[in-house]
């Protein structure tokens, strides 16, 4: 029954006349699967008339054709990929929510994490308030409803709401005539829009999404921007803008996008490939290949390698088809898993000297259990180089790090570190050199408390027990 | 967007124990399963902690073997069969509906359908909330959660919530720590509760779900009483009971209920056949044999056949597999449709005098169709006759009649409609014979407001529009 | 890997022209299920191009609309319902079966039971022959190709298989140009056609499916006769008729056939009400009410009922809602299994001195519990009648009765039975009344051999051990 | 009705003792995946009783939770995946095969493509023989089933089969007690063995399954090789063995192998880099940037990266996600399909002369589509290098090339070709070079028929229709 902390995925159409929105949706989910993979949903808005389906899933999984075929051509639509679920039934707290207020319906789309939801929750519910989710997506748009009680309009209200819900959110509102986007005063989360050739516009998280919907890019939304899509037309709402400094989850770079979206004017492979470079100055090491550890490490490695002139070399195969419905082996065949999933390649391993690069540790295990696969294909020296610092910190902004006490940085030395993931050497980035991964060379414009324990907003009051309740399975990340 | 009009089954469970409850209330849900096949759920109390699975299709669809077995055990559970959905996603509006409050989270199962929900929800909306589903359910929970805020119980709340709500509703709500029965102050709608051996209470729409989940019938609920089972206790709560005149719906007895029910001390299969043996004195005929419809009509003709002195015989044999996911054929083999769903018996029809005996008659069109089986099998009279007056009226209580224009006795004189279905005479029930079905001599104690234009509360206010939408097709019905 | 013994039905169409036969035939395969709910399947010939899908499950369940409609439109088509499974993989098992040999393709659906298969099985092995399942319809697929490798046509490949082949079987076969209709020379299993208005001819193992297809009931085949249908004419190959005595199997009668089917003349709900008037006159009892257990005692009930002028009554409501896939209590509710299914209606049982008819006695459990539901609803006697003779024999022709071990009435004397059961009087009908069902007064026409030990034709040579692995599990037919 | 030509892997497990061989099984089948995508299937064997679970789909489609735990354990297993389908019903040509003649049972999985399939079909059925497929694997069946007849062992009639088929095959069989693997006299397909650390014995298509598997490599089965493995032992027949020349297929290196698997002595890896170092002397260009076309293309992207001395760079993104059920756009929004499968990133690509690697050319639609995108992202200048030389003849060993009609090679000059793709140079690897992929200076010891027109074994007699019913479909190559 507590708040949920998740990494999603959003976007928006507003189409110039009555098209396949739910089409076009589907197909921008597609392109943000990454972010999310545990469910899905798209609303479409057919003059006012809103239909829909979201379920437990992969985007190919909960949109068969007939679904897909079931929901009717619009003017509008929404989507939302989502990572994790909690409690009973996920199925209730997939997204976007749709819900009938005074003044209409309403779909939400959400990605982030409010610091605030436990107090609105209580305030809403001592005024008798009822909560079908434990979504903070459903807390934003009893916000939005009250403020539109009095406010002239959905946008005003949603302008308002932002007021009242503090923290990360990146988030598509549609009402029966209007397309919605807002991002918080800080930025955390990304969100960015662009133009069809048809001439209708699409919001979404990263710009990969707006390329797979056939759309130009136009630009990122401000923190503190909202956008109003409404009768071909696009307005912005700038009365929180530069209200607070901008803050932009670095992580995002690190690990979160995919390496051919551009956020906030960075391009992400560009910031791992610097982070890669980086890392060969600060932790250099004789050797003969350079090897990332698929798929998120691949992009660093490249740079450590370009930086060092060591060659760069494919080291290890991952098996593509292996998903969320995978059958983990029992006792007998434990030992055999990790290879299913990821294999080295013994040509490039055996008698060599690599350098491997992954883009962060979390436990610790998963580090271990494909070095364990090197010693054993033959290397002759593994140097690990990690292309972010060392997590040390909760994230409040819609990051799922595991809790303090499973983090191997927070209760070993990096020499314990090395040992335990028995390598010859290891070498975390810096914090220092983080501006330069998105090309600053100030420590300015991002957010890192995960990392330095700065926390750009207040922190949520209750973050005691439930902290260590949801949390990101390593297993998920390789 | 507007209000729906349902039939529904409803059941709660309090264990003595921590035991297999969502087993029970699975074997629960089959026994009402005629009461609605649309959706289905079951909400699962383990000692507070709600789990629970609903969706759209039957008992043995929505609960395969893997889904049954994933809810946990649990001290209390709460049940729903539901007959018809709306709009864009059924799913949404699946019951029991699991809302969390400011004093902990509530299951609700309801059967019935208000008279003031329109007016109720406008209200609630002008005051910022929101709703997720168009039920009755959903605004009966946030009259229970505002008074809940001041009242000293759960229970206490769902009494005062009664003077708010007008119409029929027979509810079953579940708290933390309590399984709470109410019925409306009319007693539209059955309810019933039971023990069983092991000192467990159980709540069911109908006395036949009592047996199926392995309980003696102890008593209906009176109407406008509220029970409460807690901690291996029943107490009730009778405030409200008096208030109003007894309501019972007629056409539970004529059609609705399964006939191994015995609903406010009236056993549904006696009451169709003394309707079938008032009908052979009203409606007399010379004949060879009395033949039902199955298997609303069967009893009727049973009851007709013996007070006439015709044999009785078995004239059609319905096909048991055909269900929701038969696949009408296209126009090439129309023809053969109904055929394949109840097929006469040559040997009984064939140059025989027939007196046929159904239910009801809606639009006309399903009784011609089995009619003209009868003729083409060889019929040599077919007389018709039916177990209750014309329908005439719109139920506003939770009985989905079809709408006025449709009605056939609306449109034809008695004499029009015989001629339209093709029969040698037709004969209705007379309203005066009600009282006799359930052993009355007097016209009091039930509800035949759909014969009668005669209702017992307020109507509802926006009935004009919204009256045409949701009706029960007439294919359904045999 | 021993033979099936097993109980199907079959079809087959052939249209005037291009239409939509798999649409047909669903139809024709809804009629038909209750002689099998295991598994099914549809071959569509489309001007000599098969397609199908067969699967295990009930038509419903296979048929989804994409799948249906997945099949295109022909002007033949062959379809199959199976009651039983073995081994490993049901699916290999499913029928029609689709072959291909040197003069083209084939498609059989079959029912019945050969007696010679293990030797024929063997003897085409010797030789090199590869089999994929352990159906007696392989077997008869081998036999007919290498009929067909010397024979001018396949019609006469089917008759001359018919010297080989020895036992029960009811087959229909399509090649790319012409559907054959066969019937063994016993005329074990039913086998008719029909012809439609649009003059297309339609087989069916039942009339009841010659109906649902649209189809008028033309004749029976005769036992020994081969059918042919092709170019929208009919040839009757007689060469094996008259050659063995006629066998109707009596326990189609008695229990597997729809009671709207006429089959060889005889209807099958008269003779299961002449049953239940024999049944009167050998077992008198004074009595308050004649109740069936449903579905199959409810017409020899009436018979009863009729005879011995005992006031017909329903006595219990079946749930027409429990399937294949209904899952069985744990240990826990095991008590309250049988009242979900089958429930006493308290009103006409309570204090009533009852006459129960069903239609056969396997294990005895089975009626046991029911009886006990009667005594514990306040039955004031209880005194049961079976429309059959007592089981003591293995069938060989296709039906599936349990090993002698198992049956009741080898291994007690009637009062023995009378008392493991509890009842007040137990009554079988006498073998001598068997010919009364199908109008004769001669003990001639028909197999009961599971009554008498009379077998009409050679018996399998492997009969132990295999007799006891394929059986009916009483459970399933009540 | 005609052959397949079909790519596939094979697996066979023989443990030392009863354990989880389908886990073991479904591992394998995951790391084949890319082998096969259509089909696949595990039998166990469990002490001579085999049961199994084939169907339509991915291994992890086809083996859910209750599939696969449904399969008991085993002594030995063998599993199967499947490139194509044909005709009515996928399902029943799914593999492993299962059949029972006269000496017992017997499964079997093929991979690869007979000569004389035709002529063997109809030597069979003119015997009598009935065909349930249209697999190459039934025939094989047949021979081997023969063959038992008077072979001392199944080996021996393996071993003697391998007279009569002709063409390419990598088989493994399983018997009641015995494991057999055997390949082709040439050699076409892959197929080696390994030892698990219990001392079971594990045959597949690639090293990388032997991996997967937990087994330890041990060497490549050698043309014409027929191993069994038994109680814990292997044993080698060698009669066929040197009986011609090896010809392992040259484009199992260049396309279908997985990166990290060793085939006959080479690693596929390196093949592919060496495929790209040569084309890099071959066809040098000045360029900023080389990039691969994922997946197949990258490894030699690299190759051709290091020879040339210009930087590997990661051009395009591929959706991970896309699957078999992916749905097309409708005509609206075709255009935009290319980049949600494949989205290049734009700040490699933006103003940079670029090297594009791919595996081979097709039709030239797919290529041109990859292209357009790298235009569009403001491509500077774009030289194609093909890691392969041009298509230009049927495969007939189990590769499904396009037809010549569709083959841009057989209908085009280079000139024409690069035109019609657009780029500013077009370069394929030169036949001559071939040879330097697997390390050989002399063209010898694989078989490139598809490049060169000379097949080493005599062709099938009916190639000429049917050739054009089989293809790869371009859009599954990228």
């Amino acid at each position: 029954m507590s708040q949920l902390h998740e990494e999603c995925g959003v976007l928006g159409i507003a189409a110039p006349w009555r098209t396949d929105v739910a089409h076009l949706a589907y197909y921008g989910l597609f392109a943000l699967q990454h972010r999310g993979q545990e469910s899905c949903g798209i609303v479409v808005n057919d003059d006012g008339l809103f239909s829909y389906h979201k379920d437990v899933g992969l985007v190919n999984e909960v949109f068969s054709r007939p679904v897909l075929e079931s929901l009717p051509q619009g003017n509008m639509a929404v989507g939302h990929v989502r990572y994790s679920t909690t409690g009973g039934s996920g199925r209730s707290n997939c997204q976007p929510m749709v819900v009938n207020h005074i003044k209409g319906h309403m779909a939400l789309a959400h990605n982030g994490n409010l610091v605030n939801s436990s107090e609105l929750r209580r305030e809403l519910e001592l005024q008798g308030s009822i909560f079908h989710t434990t979504n903070d997506t459903e807390v934003i748009s009893y916000v939005i409803t009250r403020e539109r009680l009095r406010a002239p309009s959905i946008e005003e209200a949603v302008s308002r709401a932002m007021d009242t819900i503090k923290g990360a959110y990146s988030l598509v509102v549609m009402s029966p005539s209007k397309l919605i986007a807002a991002r918080d005063v800080n930025g955390f989360r990304p969100l960015c829009y662009g133009v069809r050739a048809d001439g209708g516009y699409v919001v979404a998280s990263e710009t990969c999404a707006l390329e797979a919907m056939g759309a130009r890019f136009e630009r990122d939304l401000d923190p503190g921007e909202v956008m109003v899509f409404s009768g071909g037309e696009v307005r912005s709402i700038r009365d929180h803008c530069g209200t607070a400094p901008r803050r932009t989850c670095i992580f995002e770079y690190i690990y979160f996008a995919r390496p051919d979206s551009v956020l906030d004017g960075v391009s992400v492979q560009e910031a791992r490939m610097r982070a890669g470079e980086r890392l060969a100055q600060r932790h250099p090491v004789e050797a003969d290949v350079v090897i990332g550890v698929p798929d998120s490490g691949l992009d660093a490695a490249l740079g450590y390698a370009r930086a060092s002139g060591i060659p760069y070399g494919v080291g290890f195969i991952k098996n593509r088809y292996i998903g969320r419905t995978f059958i983990a082996p029992g006792q007998a065949f434990r030992e055999d898993l990790v290879r299913i999933k990821l294999n080295p390649i013994s040509n490039v391993v055996r008698g060599k000297r690599l350098v491997v690069v992954d883009d962060s540790i979390v436990r610790g295990t998963t580090s271990k259990r494909f070095v364990d696969l090197l010693w054993e294909a033959g290397a002759a020296e593994v140097h690990l180089r990690i292309s972010s610092p060392p997590f040390l910190n909760p994230c409040y902004y819609g990051t799922d790090i595991d809790s303090r006490e499973n983090l191997v940085a927070c209760n070993h030395t990096l020499e314990e570190t090395r040992q335990l993931i028995g390598v010859d050497s290891l070498g975390y980035l810096p914090i220092d050199d983080l501006p330069y991964l998105i090309g600053q060379t100030v420590h300015d414009g991002f957010c890192d408390a995960c990392f330095t324990n700065v926390y750009p907003t207040e922190t949520p009051k209750d973050q005691g027990k439930s902290r260590f309740e949801y949390k990101i399975s390593e297993r998920n990340r390789t």
